[in-house]
């Protein structure tokens, strides 16, 4: 019991330390945190949209959404290889393969790729494939995969859990940036309340509350939020005059058929026409939105 | 028991009429509604601006804030003279005399004023002072009050329910407008959700559905989604660019000392800042905020 | 302005005033309140039963349900004759020849009689008929009646709000207590939460809550809570061996054929079944409840 | 790309897969699942009641409370050794140390022992010393570690996530019974609603839910349902008698002092004097739970 005393022995010290987060703090840091993807810039003066299917499904089916929405304006193809999924029995996603899809439609394209790590032992393949690394909903309390992460290099964008209020997620945030990882992009992705007609709330407040609080950048996942594609464009430019530093989009060229998500997704066609009104938007609170290859 | 039993034969027929909103919906009308309130006018192109204190304290502190409002671009003053207290011993307004100060303030201003009602019995004091009626969050399910202003001449602004579904929110309207009042304004104000941060949870994309669903204009009010003045500028924005039609927001000579929701109020000079602001969102989506006296 | 200026000077001192629960406080008052209607005492060692329709729908219909439920053990009887509904075109109760079936149910089988009043205008004609007041979820916070039923005599069961705090809802029956009537009883139907598969979440933990804060008694309605007669049983047996005083209870014919509520209605068969164990699980805490006529 | 393809093509088959849980459903398996701990068996006649320390802190409180316990009648002795918490800087446990110290008091005891495993990689260590394995709230969708709980021999203890619906919780336990593990617990500990005045709200009326969709046994959990200490017992009473399988609370022999969750502990006293009463209330349910060493 020798080991078990000895750490015992440290516990009075660490209890008195702030529950608070501190390393994500604006105290301890005033000015935004810019986080940079090779040359793409998040936090900056930007708005960045990523986009793209919520599971990858086969090479044809994220090449052309990837030309698709590079052609829109967008910066990052996003695409999930590792699926949680509420069920057992749903598709789970392509695993490694989807991010060796992931990986060449990259090559094709230019577009960075984002993508979802499950668990602390995934983190490695998915940040050898990958150039932002995505912790879901589901994940944000799950704290060997935040140390893990914040042991990469890779950028991490963390999604709020779906019941998380703002504190614990800036929490969740501090455990990347404490195992040294400063690249830390938040999402708010909507969370769970009585109302049934939208798959989440959006919360839009969380956005200027987060820029008070903290210095990290964060993002607005719309698709997620509404559950329904025809409200994805008010939200995404509600989130946009409220400050948002991006958009996380999902596209599909068949919605209908989607492995998951359908009837969340974007046509191109929707996708295309979104992206001059963000733009537009972003141009009333200085800002900007990439309307071109 | 003649009575009871003659009502009763009419019951199995009353049941199978559906309990959806009907006269409130796109597919009875397909055009938007317009309320009208003299030459001001709520669901067109313009964003209509209403803005005032919480609470009617005292002639000076209405008519300087009515003045200074009016000089920044709003149309309607708002303020109240009955207030609904959680706390019997909390301040609860000035009654009539407050109803009497608006409308000494809107003969000096010009401005139109909104002001809530509480109960049946006062609905036709408070049209006889204001031009707009407001029903608040607890009373969206006072089904008695609702069908008194439906039988008023005057519009009326629905302010969501706090734990209300889009669905039962509609129906609420749907009493209003089936009791012979077709100037029904909805109002967004937040809904209660498990985060403390802020005062209510703003809930974004029900501007969007409830334009899909009804023909009913629909504003925003910040001030009540946050709870906290530095958080109303971001959502008021957000609102425009996800399509409201207008906004109600809390402004006071000195928030420090206001009477009640001092905390979400804005000062002179932060109102003064957010419109035009709010103007260049609104052009954004091909609308305008009035901007200047 | 004189009047407004003369109150605006006892503002001030108003304000200061807490805006806590004084009178319902258990520091205001540390022994039980026993709330009395003629030989029924709510709040003592007896666990009382109430239960009935949701609506009163006809004399056949509640007079056998009176006699069904006091057979089993009961000792008030609940029907709506003012109901209120979501939408308008639901069935909205029979009104006053509702509250002559419910006095004449009381002379055919001496229960005391519940109902509800939605409005302050009714307070006088439902206190003719009624023994017991009801104001439901919905008027919680509908301040002016609470006020009017504080005026009258009658003992008052005040429901939870569907998103009430436990601090709201003190404060509410506060307004009543404050008004000159200290026979309120309190009542736990249930919050809404993000869980659908019941009507609404039982919150159990509120009984010793309630029970630690006030002296008020607290009653358990598992009908509304749960929106399931087959969980009915379960969450009255747990409210009682949590320290519940009373149940309310819905109990009809033919729950198939209900006017409302079905779904969550007892059969008579079902609610003589549950008074044994009710009282089985009453006496494991050493409490009572009554199981014979 | 040949592997990616080759398994499109199981994904159209896959994907009609109800995504109900079915080994869990009650229609799969009438009778009730009775899961064995060595001579202790969960979901049987006996109520079984697991006690002990939030975390494991050193030797002496675990051993003294793991003889407390014992003495008023628990089989079972909870403990954390991997504690997830909220903030990085938080005390986040003995890890190894901790789960020895836990074999080492049932080896003194002879009671049970059940402890948290957080991760995927720790399932074969923590499975080496505990009876039961327990997965926590935040990590009821962490579903590798399901699957990996799934290959484990050893029964889990599967709480509710604390805002997960019914299903959700049915889903993830399918997960672990479809990876080869049927000796899955439930165990509901309050979901995360508005009110702010417990730490959860407890669910009572999943209890009688679950049992009625599944054959799995469900045990509660008042002690993080309500965050204080003064209302586990009314919880641990009410849940019992809604057919609850079991309890598993936090007693610590100095709550004040406790490294986490002292505000929610039992003193040894407090403990003793509930478990007669716990006892008395099963009895009324026909059922029993064990109040003597």
């Amino acid at each position: 019991m020798t080991t078990a005393i000895a750490e015992m022995e440290m516990i009075p010290a660490m209890q008195v330390v702030s529950k608070k987060y501190r390393l994500c703090s604006r105290e301890y840091q005033p000015h935004d945190t810019v986080v940079r993807v090779g040359d793409v810039t998040i936090g900056g003066s930007e708005v960045v949209v990523m986009a793209g299917p919520c599971a990858v499904e086969n090479e044809y089916q994220l090449l052309v959404t990837a030309l698709a929405v590079r052609e829109a304006g967008a910066k990052v193809l996003r695409g999930g290889a590792f699926k949680p999924r509420t069920s057992p029995y749903a598709f789970r996603g392509l695993g490694e393969a989807g991010l060796k899809l992931l990986a060449h439609a990259r090559q094709e394209t230019g577009l960075k790729v984002i993508t979802e790590v499950l668990t602390p032992g995934d983190v490695d393949i998915v940040a050898e494939y990958a150039d932002i690394l995505q912790i879901g909903t589901r994940n944000m309390q799950n704290f060997l995969l935040l140390e893990e992460a914040g042991r990469s290099r890779k950028p991490v964008l963390l999604k709020r859990g779906m019941s998380a209020t703002i504190e614990e997620w800036l929490l969740s945030a501090e455990y990347i940036v404490k195992a040294g990882n400063p690249n830390v992009i938040l999402c708010e992705r909507g969370i769970r309340t009585y109302d049934t007609m939208t798959r989440n709330t959006f919360d839009l407040s969380a956005i200027p509350l987060v820029k008070r609080l903290s210095h990290l950048p964060i993002v607005a996942d719309p698709s997620h939020a509404t559950g329904k594609w025809y409200l994805v464009e008010a939200v995404a430019l509600g989130s946009i005059a409220a400050g948002a530093d991006g958009l996380i989009v999902e596209v599909h060229p068949d919605p209908d058929h989607a492995l998951s998500d359908g009837p969340e997704s974007l046509t191109f066609e929707n996708f295309g026409k979104l992206m001059p009104k963000a733009n537009a938007v972003a141009m009333a609170v200085n800002r900007s939105v990439n309307t071109a290859f």
